[in-house]
């Protein structure tokens, strides 16, 4: 037996007011904002490495590599010939509104169709940060393990779209794909699912017709 | 090319003099207190498990179980009959000295000669907090790749002892302990690290005779 202890703290946030703010100003200049978060090493910059090459004929694509520290990232990204800027959170776990508004102007906005934010890799705060994006995509990969959506319910909560990578290693770590995704929708019954291997290429392009169909509708409402 | 913004904000951190002021009641009391830390799906629990059979016989334990939610971990502790407490942050993605000091409040330390912090799932702000403890333990698995010491650095530049954990995999994951070692050597000289593979026991023994010797010494000096 044991004893479960609260030691819950306020978190402030008049974020969503900045963030509901950016979203506006997005739509109307019609970048598709896409906030891309998951743990480190499930997989986003690879993932986000594929997704480019498959959309940069159709849209003109711009990225934000959010990290701690380092630009191993932002130099992984600069060579696919996108407009792309290293933002640096300086110790803190997550992005929120206001960084991901001066990372936008650092970025410079005008004349891109899509935007991706690749959050730092973290399952706990960037779900507790809008950062007026269009879509949250999020990424667990296999070897995390298949309950994670109980332990970081959040982030499973909020997301719109989760790409479950590394699937190639799933019988070496015994993880149960369907378990996983009965456990995200008691969470959240409206999330998009898409089995992929980012380093194999396997399941992407379900995703990114899944995506594009997604911009598109997003586009011909804007 | 890319540009690099610095969204650095000011994190305050009284944190220090609390988290000073555990170490010294602990040392008192003569109890070893071990801050374990590493990303979601790293294998904190079941290292921690293997650890905790291996030790239990010497030691007398108690287990701080730390989550954001769900009490996943500390089912699985309970099990191994030793004094175990389930903190939730309540959507924080670390623990600070204060919540460990009421964390250990509620678990009750007298009689036990070991506590071990399973922190919450973060490569990023569990390395800012000080929590009283005598070592920090940090896991990092294959899976999450070699290059994480260069995108998470301070995790790797507080902590004592580095497991690398999931070996048994290295070869499908490119990983190279090498290479990662000397990432780390570069950011903390004195990093202790040992390879293993938790699910099969490998190499456990060899970090269990080290932390066993580390913690004598430090109750020979107490």
């Amino acid at each position: 037996m044991y004893e479960i202890l609260e030691t819950k703290e306020r978190i402030t946030a008049d974020n969503d007011l900045e963030a509901a703010k950016l979203r506006e100003k997005l739509k109307e200049k019609k970048v598709y904002f896409i906030n891309l978060m998951g743990s480190p090493g499930a997989g986003k910059t690879t993932v986000l490495t594929h997704v480019i090459n498959a959309l940069k004929e159709k849209y003109r694509i711009g990225v934000m590599e959010a990290d701690v520290d380092s630009s191993v990232d932002a130099e992984t990204i600069s060579k696919l010939g996108v407009r792309v800027i290293q933002l640096h959170s300086g110790g803190l776990c997550h992005m929120d509104a206001d960084m991901t508004a001066r990372g936008l102007d650092g970025l410079g906005i005008d004349g891109l169709d899509v935007v991706f934010l690749e959050n730092i890799g973290n399952l706990v705060c960037p779900a507790e940060f809008d950062v007026g994006s269009a879509l949250r995509m999020m990424i667990l990969s296999v070897p995390e393990g298949d309950d994670k959506p109980l332990k970081y319910p959040l982030m499973f909560t909020v997301s719109d779209v989760m790409l479950i990578n590394k699937i190639d290693v799933a019988p070496v770590f015994d993880f149960d794909i369907e378990r996983c995704k009965s456990y995200v929708r008691k969470l959240n019954p409206d999330m998009e699912f898409f089995p992929v291997s980012a380093l194999k290429g396997d399941g992407l392009e379900a995703f990114e017709t899944w995506l594009i169909d997604r911009i598109e509708t997003w586009r011909n409402e804007a």
